[in-house]
């Protein structure tokens, strides 16, 4: 069975984060010591991907308070509430990470729990069971997309919704490491994405990693492939999916929808099912984040064009329900027409909350 | 009257290139000293765009053969046919460069001069006559193109079919140019063009110093901001247009092209009648350079992805003839379909011959 590199270690007692900043060229996991490290490593982007945020956010509330297993109950619940607001601040619009935090304290309330210890038990088992299911809805989506990948297919993926924006499988990844771990023969394009370039630092240097086919591409070089036939499907991940289908991922994920549409091309998207958010009507009422020019007008430090250049940076853009192949999911493969089969998922419970703004 | 930044500075006796290797951040021209020189700054890509490369060539002809206005009218040639191969071998496929080279030494010999002075100055009336014709064209593709700019729209362009690889007011800028004199106001958004980033570093820089309201995008924002209804025109220029109107271009035109007809934006290319080619019956036909993968990799020395990941690197992708909604031309706007009017400019025998292969 392939491991993908994990965004996260746990033994039970002590956290390590992948300091992602430094991939692809330096492979090194930060022990972390209390919620200001877990706080500081979320803000400066060492962990992403708004599962991977929450998951980590969970296991820094367990080792931020095994020092104050000692104190009464009252204080240890204080204290609880103190690191809570702490870690919650690292990232304001991770709706996910308070999403996390806000169980654990749950869990603890709720336990009736006598003793400090207790209580702090109660915390770790209710991060543990959250990086289970994580990890379970990966395997989920693994597996409900693995019919998508054919012998010999070339199968194109845009930014990351890998492994390490979420744990072991990913997303839009999941099918291509199950695929792979069945012995399947396949190659996978990988769009750089600009401008941060997720795809050539993450998404790439993680496949090949796990001795995947990989082959880098410029966004733009994307149409090409598609006409010379090398591109049988698309597959991507996505922040949010709203009510009718529409889908918020990041920049040039619709264009991808777009050309799939041209060329005859399958267009997948692979989420958990928590991410359908059906209190948001159409992907044109989610605000998208426009991002510091500055990244458009260089590249990994170097500047490309004069500083006084404007630019637009938009992160992240919305493909149109009627682009969309089917959803990949842990509850299975949903195709059009949408959104009646999405309305179906509106009443699950399970997982995760639907992030309110995208977080990558 | 707006003065693009030119290529090539020629005051009858010195040739002075800009060395686009420095831009956006230095301006600097180098004065050519002899056909070596020459040949050097069009190796390094100092000079680049197939015209500018032809004239660059021509004039060096020029200068290289000053010495030898005192040799007598026989040593004189084949000092000629001499120099005229080692400017020819600087780029093996930019063709306008042979061309251009071939017709001075054709001039030469047709001229019936009978003194190396005279065969001399046969060759710089020669170099200036190209030079003025290239200029000329910019100037009615500009002409002819200028109604499609409308008051307060948002046009897009790719790559660099700017002054910088042309002459004066560059192709798909021509209509910029001079809409930009008459003083309409409207927005230019710059594809950066990966992976090479003329867009960033030539396009972005030769407009903004010419006074138009310029804005960079990474390639695949160009979606986002057609669905946000930024975009009402995309130009662009061309290496090449084959007999049936499939349109040659920098990695990424094909993708506006398809993006253009979802949303329904009219797509337009730039360039003179000779870049048709009645030779090539189709878009299909033409070899398409890979380039090194090492340019997807990274920019600038700055590595992004590691060195052993494989990468695909096609310069040029074809538009298929479908997706034109006209072509700006020297001799006017040209609209489907096709190839009907194209055939017309197929007798076309003014102007520069057609490039074999691309050239940027």
């Amino acid at each position: 069975m392939t491991v993908a590199p994990s965004p996260i270690r746990w033994d039970g007692e002590t956290l390590e984060l992948l300091d992602q900043t430094l991939l692809p060229f330096t492979l090194r996991y930060e022990r972390m010591s209390d919620a200001e490290s877990v706080q500081r490593a979320i803000r400066r982007l060492a962990v992403r991907g708004a599962p991977a945020i929450g998951i980590a956010a969970a296991y820094g509330m367990v080792i931020a308070l095994a020092p104050d297993r000692e104190l009464p109950p009252h204080a240890f619940m204080a204290r609880l509430d103190i690191v809570a607001d702490r870690l919650a601040t690292a990232r304001p619009t991770a709706v996910n990470l308070r999403w996390a935090i806000d169980r654990l304290c749950r869990a603890a309330r709720a336990s009736g729990a006598a003793t400090s210890r207790a209580l702090h038990d109660v915390l770790r088992a209710e991060a543990e069971a959250l990086h289970a299911e994580d990890r379970a809805l990966c395997r989920a989506i693994g597996e409900a997309g693995l019919p998508l990948i054919e012998p010999g297919a070339g199968i194109l993926t845009h930014c990351n919704a890998g492994a390490l924006a979420v744990s072991e499988l990913g997303t839009a990844t999941a099918p291509l490491y199950l695929a792979h771990d069945n012995g399947l023969a396949f190659r996978v394009y990988v769009d750089e994405t600009r401008p941060l370039l997720q795809g050539s630092r993450l998404t790439a240097w993680e496949l090949d990693r796990a001795g995947i086919d990989v082959t880098l591409i410029c966004d733009n070089a994307a149409a090409r492939l598609m006409a010379e036939g090398e591109i049988d499907l698309v597959i991507v991940g996505t922040d949010r999916v709203t009510r009718n289908g529409d889908v918020v991922n990041k920049i040039g994920t619709s264009a991808l929808a777009i050309l799939c549409r041209y060329f005859g091309i399958p267009f997948y998207v692979a989420c958990p099912s928590s991410t359908f958010d059906p209190a948001t009507a159409r992907g044109a009422d989610v605000t998208i984040e426009e991002r510091d020019a500055e990244e458009v007008r260089g590249f990994g430090g170097i500047h490309a064009a004069p500083a006084h250049i404007k630019a637009r940076n938009p992160a992240f853009d919305v493909t149109p329900n009627a682009l969309v192949s089917g959803f990949v999911t842990d509850r299975g493969l949903i195709g059009p027409p949408y959104p009646g089969e999405l309305a179906l998922l509106s009443g699950y419970s399970g997982g995760r909350r639907a992030p309110d703004a995208p977080t990558d």
